[in-house]
């Protein structure tokens, strides 16, 4: 028979620096989802994505999916007391989180924390009602926990009903005094160091739009702090207290305070809610799960893109299918890239509030107070450095020399600019310290901006990234296209600015980046043109914000 | 009590453009390895760090450590059934893995199978006998596992003694043809698809580099490919055959052909060996975990990287603890820290190697064969694109934006180095071609080079990119200074080449390099300096093997 060999990569090089790299562990003891939304689970994929080492004491084995829990089996008190004894001896353990606990896993976990000389942290999930509303475990088993297991708790971290099981009542939540009057209660019943009240089965607020509160007191400093998240309208919803808890753990192992483990722990949660995942057959409408793995990137990619230099061959060869970035871009039909996405209707409203906005036609007609512009320049010279850096990026990854040296004049053009600014404020609004460039405070409008850049830099290709910085480009010139027969400012400040925008060299500028744009369509994968659009929408409305930022800024508030 | 409100973040707008992502499914059949190296855990681990989803069936919970096996506890035929039936009909499952199989599993996988309108894909791992050499399966079930199991798997893994357990012998096996036979003789046992034999446990070569080899067998096209992986010498074996199975089969559920699920597979596990971890206690010295996670980002460090406009106070209030990058450069010992790491024992052999190469030598005193000189040229011409490019991501990288523009520079030194080669190659070997310049075949010396900058640049920051770009600039002219007294060459086009780097403007560029890696000294957290070593080091080698393979260079080998 033929036979061919194929040479596996040595690996990455850098990547080895870190030989026999300390993970931090986390145990979890837990029951199992067999759908792998929650439970153990959720826990193992939560943990792994977190960059930590999980190990398991399975409580027991449940048979799930979204639709229902339809049966249970406990696993038996040895196999659990002989997996918490030895697991302990042999290996590492900086954190313990606990889900699902069985009679003999509250009886066993207790006798072990009692005999442990040195005490691992404990976030402690008192799953007494799960998502869907059924009861996982018994009532009787409430009061074994309150004496056996959440005394030791570093972490508790009930929900709204929970809570009223772990207190013995009801009680009518309207507001955040309410929270955290229960929140002392409980911490009262159950012994525990820190408690997070979550929020996330209640999103109640008084403004219309919708937050997830999640309340987290700590004991010893006797103190407060509030989350507020951002509410995700969506059905994938099953697991997300079992990975908050694993994230606030493996944040713990990580080494960051209990403040910032719960901060990062909610994000996580949030992001993993708000994309999702679509792994249930059709029939299955609720309860989704959530997508631990958004942040996770996919190993034979990541090969690929490195440059397999010992088996390019096997690429070609057996007709490689890549999940991104297949099939060829379709011709264009419009004569413009850049007039389609402006035109388009999720595009429309952001392009057109942006290059009509009051900032510039005040600008033009000489009625902004120098304050305000003075903030939109100090603003805008931040956003430069951001912007230059951005285009750096985009140079790395551009397919030819060519269209890199072009984004790298670019930033030559930016370092023009950011010196044009530096002359405005020097001359016009006495700055004299060069420091001053080094500690303009960023507004969140500008923060806005460069995380949208930052994000679509790290994970985006470069048609994204050009598509992403188009919009400063065009809208600039747009803007002046709109109110260059309004100019009647006197003010040489405001002139100067406008002629900019206005210049020959500026549309020549605009036309190039209209030629690039139907570059992007050309080589761009037809079938996901949308996602160029939302980035083409997105970014209008973060312009638009800029300047909204700058109209509304007033000495005194700030 | 006080509080305070922190806003958590909204998701990175552009990661939601993927909202409910289709994530590939893979069912796992294993058993629970609760110390978390092998069995179901890995598993999870593994699919997990492959950005699948994970759903499973637990067939037994085992007690055990990198140590020993201490006690199974099988789960009930009627609860393996039960998520059988419930994941099949509610969750999508692209492909089935099975690992360690009970009776019940058996019996209950072959059932469901026989029913299903719609096959998944199998990928099978015989479990017949662990890495440790315990069995863990008993004898009577491997004719069962024959009958009822392997015929449907679309892909085998066994090992070899697994296969001699499969075909009821042992062999003597000391060369490939030894594999192949055996290979044949296991698929017709087994009648399934396809087979991996993996010669993890046994790595023979008559070279005196270590391989591991695996052989496919490809049963339609009746073809056998061979995979030579990197031997790595470790204790960190513990779950190499669950994760090898695993990752192949995310591979497959992503919708790689067979040989690239498999190729992706052998490398991820290679990898996750060469890393390692360090998550056993002291006394455990054998059998460790691998690294399932050595390519995670660690969400929380991401989120921080993000500028989290809502809440940076949480940042410094909390007394933040990174992992990385914490800690004050030391103060400069010596005055400049590149002769400091050219004179460091783990640099200095391939420093020397490098500075006093013989294919300068050659060059100066005029012996160089031409032909050597114009692959030379070619493949540095390559080169420099890949230079300009990391310098570009260096650049988005750098600390200000005047160390900014410095990389721009060197990019914009770049083109003229280009324009250079392009003349020597169109004067000197009658390239008149404009496209012979983008079809240069790359050398595996320079694919090397290549890679080892990516790596860098993906996951290094900026002072051990810059350490990894250096070498380049202090070697070439550090050869001139080796060689300047022996040019005795007429060859224009060699004396040309010498001039660059004993220029004064390559000097020049030399002392910048050297301020600025002194700059590197001191920001860099001092316990970490012997990483930037051993990069010194590793592109010293890199350098030196790329003008020996210009020096080893002929015609009639390309």
């Amino acid at each position: 028979m033929p036979y061919e060999t194929i040479q596996i990569n040595t690996p990455p090089p850098y990547l080895t620096l870190n030989r026999s790299e300390k993970l931090p562990t986390v145990l979890i003891i837990a029951g199992s989802d067999c759908s792998g939304g929650a439970g153990i689970e959720a826990d193992l994929k939560t943990i792994t994505a977190h960059r930590c080492y999980a190990e398991t004491c399975i409580t027991a084995v449940t048979v799930q999916t979204p639709v229902s829990v339809f049966d249970v089996h406990n696993i038996p008190k040895s196999i659990i007391s002989g997996i918490l004894d030895n697991n302990l001896r042999d290996m590492k353990c900086d954190v313990i989180k606990t889900g699902m606990l069985t009679y003999d896993a509250i009886i066993s976990l207790n006798e072990k924390l009692e005999k442990l000389d040195e005490l691992p942290k404990l976030v402690i999930d008192p799953v007494l009602v799960a998502t869907s509303g059924s009861t996982l475990t018994k009532d009787e088993l409430v009061g074994l926990m309150k004496e056996k297991i959440t005394p030791w708790a570093t972490l508790l971290t009930p929900n709204i009903p929970e809570c009223f099981k772990l207190i013995g009542e009801e009680r009518n939540i309207r507001n955040l005094d309410d929270v955290f009057q229960l929140a002392k209660q409980v911490m009262s019943a159950c012994s525990c160091s820190n408690l997070l009240v979550k929020g996330g089965h209640i999103p109640w607020d008084s403004s219309d739009k919708k937050y997830i509160t999640d309340v987290l007191l700590l004991g010893k400093e006797k103190k407060f702090i509030v989350f507020k998240g951002h509410y995700v309208d969506t059905a994938n919803t099953h697991g997300t207290g079992c990975s908050l808890a694993s994230s606030i753990a493996s944040n713990l192992a990580r080494g960051y305070s209990l403040p910032q483990a719960v901060y990062g722990g909610i994000e996580y949660v949030q992001n993993a809610v708000a994309i999702g995942c679509d792994v249930t057959k059709d029939h299955v409408r609720i309860n989704g799960p959530i997508n631990h793995i958004y942040a996770v990137e996919i190993p034979l990619e990541k090969m690929i893109a490195d440059e397999c230099f010992e088996a390019d061959h096997i690429l070609d060869k057996y007709s490689m299918k890549l999940a991104n970035n297949i099939g060829i871009g379709k011709p264009l039909e419009k004569p413009s890239f850049v007039k389609y996405l402006q035109e388009h209707p999720r595009v429309k409203p952001h392009w057109q509030s942006y290059i009509k906005h009051d900032f510039v036609k005040k600008i033009a007609d000489g009625t902004l107070e120098p304050s305000k512009f003075q903030f939109f320049v100090e603003q805008d010279y931040s956003y430069l450095i951001d912007y230059a850096r951005v285009h750096c990026i985009a140079a790395s990854k551009m397919p030819s020399f060519e269209d890199m040296e072009k984004e790298l004049t670019i930033v030559g053009g930016v370092k023009n600019e950011m010196q044009h600014h530096r002359e405005r404020l020097q001359n016009h609004f006495n700055v004299t310290e060069s420091e001053y460039f080094d500690n303009i405070s960023r507004s969140t409008a500008l923060k806005n901006y460069s995380r949208y850049f930052n994000d679509v830099a790290k994970r985006g290709n470069w048609q994204e990234l050009v598509t992403a910085l188009t919009p400063c480009l065009m809208g600039y010139g747009h803007a002046l296209y709109t109110f260059e027969d309004s100019i009647s400012t006197k003010n040489p400040l405001y002139l100067d600015w406008l002629s900019v925008y206005s210049s020959e060299w500026y549309r020549k500028a605009m036309e190039d980046g209209e030629i690039l744009m139907n570059h992007v369509l050309q080589t761009y994968p037809s079938e996901n043109v949308e996602a160029l659009v939302q980035i083409y929408a997105d970014v209008c409305e973060l312009e638009t914000k800029f300047w909204d930022s700058a109209l509304n800024f007033s000495p005194e508030n700030n």
